[in-house]
């Protein structure tokens, strides 16, 4: 019998940790046959070339796919999925999967979803279920009614698709796989590198030895033209801390440039800070260095997920996570200079907080094989209304 | 006060006689600035050119968009949509338009859904709510979770949203103004023209003063490889009931080149028959001509849309209106000769039936503009749970 | 050694005539690979499917490449080049072909060109050095700058190409493929199948052992507007002459939808005249058709090249062929109904015509192959001057 | 009468010192009416943002045109310019012009050629003619094909389009108006500003008023592979001459992030060096910092155009400006860190040579103005022979 040919779009740094230790599960699965695809910013230099740690993770790429307008503007948002259509339809024609599998809700993730569905291969939607805020929520709901199968990372998420409309026995609780990552670092939890010595990077030296923060802040997409002055904002509530400070810079949404520019400048005004700006880290590397942070301060999901079973306090920031399913781990403030010290404060008085599994207990990658191994795979969908 | 700038893209004559009256009561709606948006298949000869209509309905246009690819297989079907997404950010990026209404199901819709939500314009859908049954089903559905106000037909579809995680507040009952179409038909009922004259086509004359068969098949996109077959045994049907018959050219969908092949063949089969051939008719003779026909054959949504409203007789064939909500109007059958060939005997014993409102009652068109004109516009849409 | 991958791109069904031999015997050279991709018309139905014919010759098909943006404007003639570089350059980083070939001066060959140009594949012009009068001039002489090796018809073409600022090394004159195929007709001359009866087609019968002409005209790009009335001119030229007439429908340049309209107008009000139309027809019946025909009206290249070989009259039309190199068998009119009229009249006087071998001896295709197998390929091309 | 409506297309920053006085003077001029379309690297942070030059300048766009797809792979140039055909046939079917303008040979300027020539819209080339020994030739003249008119920048270029079949009366030698901003320089020559100070960049503060070299690299296209051995090998040459050094970024030509990685690499290796990199700096304060400067280092063409006439001696680089026509400031090396560092030396100690006026004397946008005001135009081409 032919192995089951199981094709899977990386479209950024932040979805490969979020599937990684599926890919490699399926790989080795022995009735399964990974086509890996990476595309979007996972190719690109200026957002951590995630196409390296793929490779060095020993993963065999079937395919890249060059989508990203340059521009960074909304207009080059909504291109750049036009162009990945175009583009991925292309991959399809040529890999011929049996079932096409996407993550979660970046705005490009639609263009796998729509390639798939409109040609008619079974789709499966890892991180449905789950609600954040803005405009993400729209394309995952709606990445949801395009997909025939679910993986989902917790009975919440399950429970709101079968509400949205979505039949009981095509979703499965998987676990996310980025709890995978984390529990590997929580079961060797040593810090065994110096980051600026190995990742570079721009700024002051940082001796990891000593406490420090982290911050991680992505541009906002219903918030657009803010996001240069939000980026302005953060600098100075980390300028007034005078904590040292780890800071990782956005991915490809529009508003990407904003901030940049925001932090170039930055970096030119206080040349002798306490800060290190990196582009982008080693998976497991980024979660050790969070697992010894005192905070994290910005409004990644990495707070939310990752960092509810790492136990590591995390100041979340305005709108983008905003209904997402949080662990004691979280405070939560708006975007205010004041507030947003404040709450760092509180957390670092805390200190570490207990492990929660709410996103999953670390074997969600194992469980994504062996469903994609066994569902019967159809297109035929209806809602259950 | 400048107006609210409402544009609307059309992709299809189908989709036009959808929305008609709407475009016309935001034209003249003294709060509104209509920007009209004519695209793909609505552009084209091959698909009866919408575009001439609208013109001759008095509808100022305000961009053309050109999106299909030609070749109708699966893979040009998602290609055309991301071209639509390309140039359609182009277009909104030139219009500015305060909100961006899309309609219905069909597949380049996702084009226009896309392109608004990415962009941040706040996005109208019209006729979401519906079930059908097939490919389709999933693009309405995925339209409604990137829209942030719903314009439906009936009380059915506002519950179906709202069980699916539509706030009710974001959800309006128009009726559909294809019915406003059919009202006007149905109050001036008179046949005033001959339609092999006025509308040439191919094939024998055929007199509508005597009992008449319409036909209209379109290609079922995820059954693709069937269109072929399916329109040659829809041939023999016909053939072998031997009544006067006008049958109409299905829509550009994957598929589509198949149906065409068969409906050509044919053609040059039986010359002398009782069949003759259209592409496209103007809405109102269409519907006249379907209001003074013994029955609608076919999987089009006219049958159950319009044909409940106009009380006539329709034999709807396989799974491409699976689950839309019915009149009396209307008898399914499967894909097989003798039980189409059995339903529509049935429906000519049974004779005209009695007209109902499912699908609006005829003034949704002033509904629309209404709504349109007073709704506050956001687009931070979250789910209901 | 491993085999010199050779990518041929086709476009369209002229195309396909004009390089046929050649692909036959690079397929068969055991020195080269042959990597053949059929694209943009010659994959569509409508303009006569390239691609069957290309199956049933034994070629070997690497990739399918819809390209074709539908609706026949100038705009969608430059968008569908466009989205056919943006595939293709997809299409060679899978192939990683040694080298490009392109053939001719269609529109959309440019797409070849820059694709392979860009990527540092050494391009491979076939066909240049010619000159026509119009658009086509312009894509081909820009196609032979991008170029880096050049296998034309004639010496004619090689010394333009040489006053052109191109090196005389990188010129190689192995005869037009067409002219090979015209040589076997002519070796093997019998009228072994019925038109009608073999390719269908619509309008009257016509029997090909009485005298009969063949009508072939393009709707030309720079006279846009122009298409439809210039068809309906031709038509009734035909009309006038009352002879038998076999017509093939126009390729998809910008324009050819006016020149279908015009066609299928009259089809409906002249029902029986001696008019058969075709969309097609397999390039060796379609010589044959020639060769025995009285004359060739129209504007199409095969007039100039083909017939010059056959012997055959032709009536050259307006402008398209303005310039190109001339045997004995044109007859040159502008469009004008009487002039057309009164050539076609003295052609028929005149009779069959002596080969002329200006295009090429018949043995190009394996010429061509030769050289491909053994030039250098090198990208750093200078021009001369 | 209706002013002549001239649309220029302007990619990159080095595109629009190439043009502004000719836009100027066409905004100027009583008969013409400019619409100016900033697209591609032009709009782009990461390449210096022309477009903020552009509307301090006082210049007036009618549309932004995004197209560049990220990755700076070869593939990804092709692309960029397949989607800037798409979006500039657009552009061009939205602002009717009545001709177009393109300038020069890079890459992305095709797209504009395509979409304007396929569109039968009159295409001016601007600085066609020229030779330089790369890519970018096959590019240039590929345009120059495509162009209806030609304004060059002396005899030499249109002997030499004369030559490779272009009429002389479309030819017309206008200068080039980079030249216009050298002059004015000339005439105002005292160094105003301080670079540091105003521009900001990164590395060591450098004072102006000391000797200084300045170093403009470009990636070669051509030996695409080798763009990040190459810039690192200038770098140590410009560390073991340890002069002030001025140092600006690439353009976005495939490459460019292998020459942006080696400027990174070595920021971060040698911090306190005496270079200070550039991103971009505003054109006139540019031209005054060469002006000033000892030597110009690398393969940009200002070395061969502008420096010809500022007098500024030039050590060029490679095989990028290989076959253009140079005045005595120039002395050419091949990519060898010795010769390079040997030709600096002597460059160094011959101190300022004579300006030239091989590229024009300073009056060309007036003259491109008048020019296209006048001017038939035209697209029925043909070639001289």
């Amino acid at each position: 019998m032919s192995k089951r040919k199981v094709c899977v779009v990386v479209t950024a740094r932040a979805s490969y940790s979020r599937i990684k230790t599926a890919l490699i599960a399926i790989q080795n699965h022995p009735d399964l046959e990974l086509q890996l695809v990476v595309a979007a910013s996972a190719l690109l230099d200026k957002y951590g070339s995630a196409v390296n740690y793929i490779e060095e993770d020993g993963l065999k790429i079937s395919e890249r796919v060059f989508m990203v307008i340059e521009g960074a503007t909304l207009a080059t948002s909504a291109k750049s999925t036009g162009i990945g259509i175009v583009e991925l339809s292309t991959t399809f024609d040529n890999l011929k999967p049996d079932v096409v599998c996407t993550i979660g809700d970046r705005y490009e993730t639609m263009a796998t979803a729509i390639a798939a569905s409109y040609m008619n291969i079974p789709l499966v939607h890892i991180q449905g279920g789950e609600v954040t805020g803005n405009i993400d929520e729209k394309v995952r709901h709606a990445i949801s009614k395009l997909a025939d199968i679910h993986l989902v990372s917790n009975e919440d998420a399950k429970e709101r698709l079968i509400k949205l409309g979505e039949f009981e026995d095509k979703i499965y609780v998987t676990g996310c796989p980025s709890i995978d990552l984390a529990k590997d670092v929580l079961d060797n939890p040593e810090m065994d590198f110096d980051p600026c010595e190995k990742y570079g990077g721009v700024g002051s030296y940082i001796d990891s030895a000593k406490p420090y923060l982290v911050v991680m802040q992505h541009p906002v997409t219903t918030e657009y033209s803010n996001a240069k002055s939000q980026a302005k904002i953060l600098v100075e509530v980390i300028h007034e801390l005078d904590i040292n400070t780890f800071w990782f810079w956005p991915n490809p949404d529009a508003g990407s440039d904003g901030t940049s520019n925001a932090l170039r400048s930055y970096r030119e005004e206080f040349p002798n800070n306490k800060l290190r700006f990196f582009k982008n880290m080693e998976g497991r590397d980024f979660l050790k260095l969070l697992l010894h942070s005192k905070c994290l301060i910005g409004n990644s999901s990495v707070g939310i997920r990752e960092c509810s079973f790492l136990g590591v306090p995390v100041v979340n920031i305005g709108s983008r996570q905003n209904r997402r399913l949080r662990a004691h781990n979280v405070l939560d403030v708006d975007f205010d200079k004041e507030h947003i010290k404040d709450a760092v404060l509180k957390q670092l008085e805390k200190g570490r907080i207990e492990s929660e599994s709410i996103y999953g207990s670390g074997n969600a990658g194992k469980n994504i094989a062996d469903v994609i191994s066994k569902i019967e795979l159809s297109i035929n969908k209806v809602i259950s209304y």
